[in-house]
């Protein structure tokens, strides 16, 4: 894999070719409770990607480390980009990861609100010159975190500053969780949750929903596996798919 | 200071107060040359911004890792924003800055292809709600250059992976650095640089404008410091044109 | 309720009053299998909605017979607008409807596709002036549809042109519905889908997800009455949560 | 002609065929004085391509039922598109019925301010594809009206909700028409009428423009029968412009 | 009056009172045949104007000097702004004049193409801030033309480099007209004319329509008079509307 | 040269021909100090781009009077587009130039706040078709002016209403120059000048910049064809390098 933040231009020319693909981490500027860092979501999706780069040995592209987080707005430190500019902002770098020359772009979402706008840009790739654009959004987490964790989610497929995110981040940055402030809460999620436009903080006190003290370093180390696992057998598929399976691959599967 | 990336909403909460004001450091992803990483505008833009978010206690915001960086993408690794791009989110995030109480934003912005975006988001800023927004770009720079630095840049103002910027670098980051591959090269600038879209690599063949190899660690943070005073200075103006200057300030002249 | 189709305008000046709101339904053309019209969508919403709109005395706007399609564009006779499109139009009447001084806007959407921008417009009539918009996506359909069915649906929540729909048109527009011609296929989802733009028709020859064969306007109407239970629950909620209750709801809540 | 809300997707599929071309009808939601229903542009526009839609085997799209109608916005009921949402509708239709493989589409605009909005649109199409648009604004109401209408219009070729539109819709749809309520009245067009931004509320006071009282059914089946007579003699000099007259046509000139 | 290009920045200041309003011509540059100039509605506007302005004591401002002349772009010189340019100008100009602190804007406007967006951007300006803005485009001048003229238009109201407009341009600037070359084209308009995208040039040979040759200055004089008397009214009367009649009028008004 | 105002279409036909080349003077409605008029920078565009049209034999296009003149809105009369409008004008422009088969566009920019939207739209019309555009900003003006000129300007390469300006005013249109009011200031710029949103109205009194009256007829006309030499060899260089030297050329570079 080749860092792109890292690395010198001649570096990335040397390292292009045919079958290689770039990845993008996607975060946030966001609430994650009175424990977790506000770039949670970029640390995670950082982490994440570098994971996959290695298993791919794609480029690795820096981390955006806004995404749009409106409905925690109503907690301070969240700053959000509108949909439409986390909407530009991807397909202003597919075309260059397209015009750089790799085969295709793996965007690594690391946060809910930023599913959308990817989504509707890697359309929008694909309308203009068919360039196959993916969005990862951690495939295969809800079996994970049934299986590893202790607690149970606020609410289902919802992993927001609880065991689940926790554990990732004790795996990945230890030093930016305090765990004596980690809480549990189990917000009571209005019937319109979802329905209308509804800031997080107008029924959940810390920003935590779930349970986040159960959270230990291996269990999110179990659960980047499991991720990092499920996720590169998703971008086999997508890149056999638009044939872009490389030679490496062959040799890889017999193992 | 406070690091709004590490830190946690009750954090930001806490820090918000009159006279506060928050630091955005933007930078590029762009070819740098053979010895320079192509993050160099982000971590000189983000080292720089933290220097600042000390003398000012101020909010430090997580970094754009990208810019406006289109003339060099005849060099392979530069990905690029389009210039509205860039604005768009300069814009949204001067929003949320406004929206979390702090009184300005301060843009310290590491690329020259981000000026105009960053000016027109201030200009848009300051007629939708008065929020006043400024933006760094490196002030004093020529003269600090011009004292510290042995060789004379490509062209007048232009420093790029040359021995300023490759001092900077070697202070900030030396890790980063591979003076072993630090070149000189003198392009001859055709005569419609500037008056007709171009792309770099069409006249420069390394990435290098100027002399790279008398760059120094000691000689970037004898620039850095300069460039610390005289935008502290910049600052201090600013925030008294808004009515902004803390009771700090006056505590901190007389030292 | 009254239907804004057919009233004139001096009925609408008369019913307009305090805690009166209106109902937008939005369909799609899009296809549905051999057996049922492609205007499916459309006829479901605004079945619904003119349920809606008897069980809570509301203004019953013309439904808008275009969504975004795109996935199904495959298919011969599927038109789709773009999702900003869609938008844009929900934002149009939502102005409107605050216009004419009704107190929110319920929109009963009829496919998937229009969720993100109904979202996104509900969002920004929020921004711009706090006028309330519920976006309605058959609440409660997954526990009803296990429930009432006989069949599994060809992947959670995905109905489509199943028993499901098919009973749903037989009961609201039995002589749209071609029985004869309903069949069963349960397509194989592709890894990637929902993780890159992917045309349904690359993976299901028919146009139906599931079975479709054992649909009954008995089950249809079984569907409508827990859909219409379920959704006017929320709608209270929604209502009560922007002060907007009806003294009227007071005296039926007794019954 | 096939109905392309009523039809399955195998029907659409087996009518595309080369010289095969849509049919759109757009309205709008606009009052109509205090005896015709608010979606009459509607109604007529759907009627009336209904009837082009037999003369010519076309397909029928679902009509727009929301038009740009703004200036009829200070009467209650009324809901408007802006332009430019019109606009945008218009072209990504017209681009849906090109990729279906129709020849052609013939918008059939039942609203004056829809006009300009769909000009604009089928001026897209050109410029990006080719793709034919033509726009149909009741070629030849004009004489028709002379010819078969008793009172005079409240300002030349302006008819609304007058003895025009409210025969028409007698013909069409009678049960929606309360002719009891049936007015007459001449407003006095200000002398800036047309030249700047004007409220038609703020000269006229029941909407009606014109007298609508001796309106027929028998009348407004005249007004169709010469309306559809003219308008496919238009569409067929349109086909044969840009080669798409099929061989049924030959037939057809014949009798 | 006030010639807003010639003056200097005091003399507007001293020149903007309670009453005052701006006038700005709008033109276009569009083939008028091989005996006009391609200025000729940029200089008619232009000429028009001047006297509109003298008449009213106005502000006049620089003309533009390009319109939506799309349909005239087969004949080589016709360079054409886009509908939605044309729009944003006016708009950015009427900000403008009501910032300065006039009390309205008139758009003297001289080529058809323009009507729409100009329409559309008085229509943004009441929508924003109820600025007054009138577009005028020639009141007045079907009558005078017919009573003035010798010659038909090619079609009603439609007055293009014929005797009409060739008259004007004699009154106004006769060095720009090439009388030797004046000629006579009569083209038949197809059926299908305003109601598809069209170039003039498809069916028009010269550009002219119509008989420029039994142009004259005095004809030219005497409809800028009529047309100046008719549009004064016009202004008149939309002054009076917005509560902007000045006190000179009254004294006028007698004589 | 051609003046395309004052052509007929046949004239321009018959102009155009490989090799020859568009000239668009761009200009502002800005204060100029109590001395000058506000067309001041049209006034010059345009004087300095008829003399360029002469010298390349030219299609010499009407000027545009509007700019970007933001920062002088604090000084009634100015008047100002947004930099998106000036940026989609030029580049309509320029699509229409390319369409006549014209082989560039040389903008003759004769305000600074349109040099950023004409690169931009140089940039754009680069990318959609690789048509050539080039944005001259009075090349050399700077060394000029320190030759002829005996005031020093307000700021390096800041030249506004100050001798510079009005020797060239004096050269190109003496009758609209007041040199009896003509006047000096030398305002103290903040230091955040330039860095942020700023009127000039807040540190300048009476608009001139520098010294107005040291200004001659001669020294304009000395500037004026140091300008043009400068500028005719930007011109020729930049049409090498597109490959559309004129055979012209040859012969006049032996003289």
């Amino acid at each position: 894999m080749l860092d792109a933040a890292l690395a010198t231009w001649p570096e990335v020319k040397d390292f292009v070719r045919e079958g290689r693909i770039g990845l993008l981490p996607v975060g946030a500027q966001e609430q994650h409770g009175p424990h977790l860092p506000l770039a949670t979501d970029t640390v995670m999706a950082t982490g994440f990607a570098r994971r996959l780069a290695e298993a791919l040995d794609a480029l690795l592209l820096p981390a955006l480390p806004y995404g749009d987080a409106w409905n925690n707005e109503g907690f301070p430190g969240t700053l959000s980009l509108s949909p439409e500019t986390v909407q530009r902002t991807v397909e202003d770098l597919a075309r260059g990861v397209r015009r750089i020359g790799l085969g295709a772009l793996i965007v690594v979402n690391g946060h809910f609100g930023n599913r959308e706008p990817i989504a509707l840009a890697a359309r929008e790739l694909w309308r203009e010159s068919g360039f196959p654009v993916l969005c990862l959004d951690y495939p295969g987490l809800e079996s994970l975190a049934d299986e590893i964790c202790a607690s149970a989610p606020a609410a289902p497929t919802f992993y927001h500053a609880d065991e689940v995110e926790t554990s990732v981040m004790l795996a990945l940055a230890p030093e930016a969780v305090r765990m004596e402030r980690a809480i549990s809460e189990y917000p009571v999620f209005p019937p319109t949750f979802g329905a209308e436009p509804m800031q997080l903080s107008s029924f959940c006190q810390s920003g935590v929903f779930g349970n986040s003290r159960p959270a230990t370093a291996e269990k999110g180390e179990r659960l980047l596996e499991g991720l990092t696992a499920a996720s590169v057998d998703v971008i086999r598929t997508f890149l056999a798919r638009h044939g872009l399976v490389r030679a490496k691959n062959s040799e890889e599967k017999p193992s």
